[in-house]
C-alpha cells in the first residue's frame, strides 16, 4: 500500500496509525503538496493528503481512508475493531474524527505546522518565510480550549468515543502528536488528556511517528519520551 | 426523525436530500447556531449542523449522517443505493462529499451565505451587519473554478462519482442550490454543470429545498424554475 503523505499533517498521521493498527505494510512517499506537482494534481485535484494507492485504485482523504481501512481490514481485528457496531457509536466516532481532521486541524494543528514547519520548507515565492505570530497566538489559545474538551471526554469515558478504543482515539492522538513535536501541546491544562495521550503514545503503532523529523525543525525534548 | 438544521447551510440541505431520497419522514427544526444556545451546546459542542435525533441517539455532522442513512436505510433502495458497493467507488463518493461539505463550503457557499443571509439575520453584537465585499469577490471567483471542476466530472462521467447516482450528486447539488438561491451560481461557465444540476433539481426530493425562503433575502428569480 503506497501512502502519499506529509509527516507533519495530522490527517496523514491518523491514517498511518490506522494502517499500522491493522498491520498493513506501507510504502510511505512524502508529497510536497504546496508545489502542486502536475502528476499529483491530475489524480488528486484538491491536493488532499493522505492518498492511498494500492495498484487497483486510490483513496483520497483521511475520512475516506478510515472507512476504506475499516471495510477492507477491520475484520482482521475481530473483537477490537476500531469502528464500533452500534449505529450511534459509529456516528460518535465519525463526529470526533471529523472534529480532528477538520476543526482541530483548522484551529490548532494546521496553523502551527504551517507557520513553524511548512513555511520553513517552502520557497518564499510559494509563501514560505517567517512565522506569523498572530496566527501562532490564536492557535495556541485554541489548543488550550481543545485540550480541555478532549480532557473532559477522557475523564468521562474509557476512550474518547466511549467504552471502546476507536478511530477517534487515533485521529485525536495524531493531531496532538504534531502539536507535541513543536512543544506546543498544553499538557498542563488537563491531567486527563495527558494520561489518555500517554496510553496512545505507548502503542506499537505510534513508534514510527515518534521517529519523524522535520528537516529544519528539531522535535521538543520530550517528544519521543513515553514518560513526559 | 428530528433534523436540527439551517435552511441555507449546504451540508444540512445535503442531508435533507439524502433523507428524502430514502423516504424518511422528517421533523425539521431550524437552529440559529450563531446564538450558541446552552441546551444545544450541551449535546453538540461544535455547534455542527445538521444534527439528527431519533429518540434513541444523535448523529452529528453531514458525513456521519450520510453513513448513518446508508447503513440504516440504504437497503430500502436496493438496486439504486446511494453508496456504491465497490471499495474504490465508495472512496470516490466520500472524496466528493468531503469536497462539498468542507472545501466548497469554505471557499464558496459558506462565505456567500454568511455574508448575504446569516449576517442579515444575526444581531450586530454577534457579528451581523453589511456583507464584506472582499469575501464575496473571492467566493465568486472560487465559484467559477469549482463550476469548471464539476462540469469536467459531469462531462466525463454519467454521474459525478461515476456510472451510478450517489450521495456525491446530492452533496454537490445541495451546495449549488444555496449559491443558486442567491443568484450567484455561474451557470454560464460550463454547460455540463448546468445540465447535471437540471437533472438533480427535477427530482422529487429537491422540491422542499426550492420552497425555502430566507426571511429577509428573496430567492433569485429563476431559483425554483426547473427550466432555468
Amino acid at each position: 500500500m503506497i501512502v502519499h503523505h506529509h509527516p507533519f499533517l495530522a490527517p496523514c498521521r491518523f491514517v498511518r496509525l490506522a494502517l499500522a493498527e491493522h498491520q498493513v505494510v506501507t510504502d510511505l512517499r512524502v508529497e510536497p503538496f504546496w508545489e502542486g506537482r502536475p502528476e499529483f494534481v491530475a489524480v488528486n485535484p484538491g491536493l488532499t493528503l493522505p492518498m492511498l494507492a494500492d495498484g487497483r485504485g486510490t483513496v483520497i482523504g483521511a475520512t475516506a481512508a478510515m472507512e476504506y481501512i475499516d471495510e477492507r481490514y477491520g475484520a482482521t481485528r475481530a473483537g477490537s475493531r476500531l469502528m464500533p457496531a452500534d449505529p450511534f457509536a459509529r456516528a460518535e466516532v465519525r463526529r470526533l474524527v471529523e472534529w480532528f481532521v477538520h476543526k482541530y486541524e483548522e484551529e490548532v494543528a494546521g496553523p502551527l505546522v504551517t507557520e513553524r514547519i511548512i513555511k520553513v520548507e517552502m520557497p518564499a515565492r510559494m509563501g514560505g518565510g517567517a512565522p506569523d505570530s498572530q496566527a501562532m497566538r490564536a492557535a495556541r489559545a485554541n489548543a488550550v480550549a481543545h485540550a480541555h474538551y478532549v480532557g473532559t471526554l477522557a475523564a468521562q469515558r474509557k476512550w474518547l468515543a466511549g467504552d471502546q478504543f476507536t478511530f477517534a482515539d487515533l485521529a485525536a492522538a495524531a493531531s496532538f502528536s504534531v502539536v507535541d513535536y513543536l512543544g506546543e501541546a498544553p499538557w498542563g491544562a488537563d491531567p486527563a488528556v495527558k494520561a489518555w495521550y500517554q496510553k496512545l503514545k505507548s502503542r506499537p503503532a505510534f513508534r514510527p511517528l515518534l521517529l519523524d523529523k522535520a528537516r529544519l525543525v528539531p522535535p521538543a525534548a520530550h517528544y519521543a519520551d513515553l514518560d513526559f
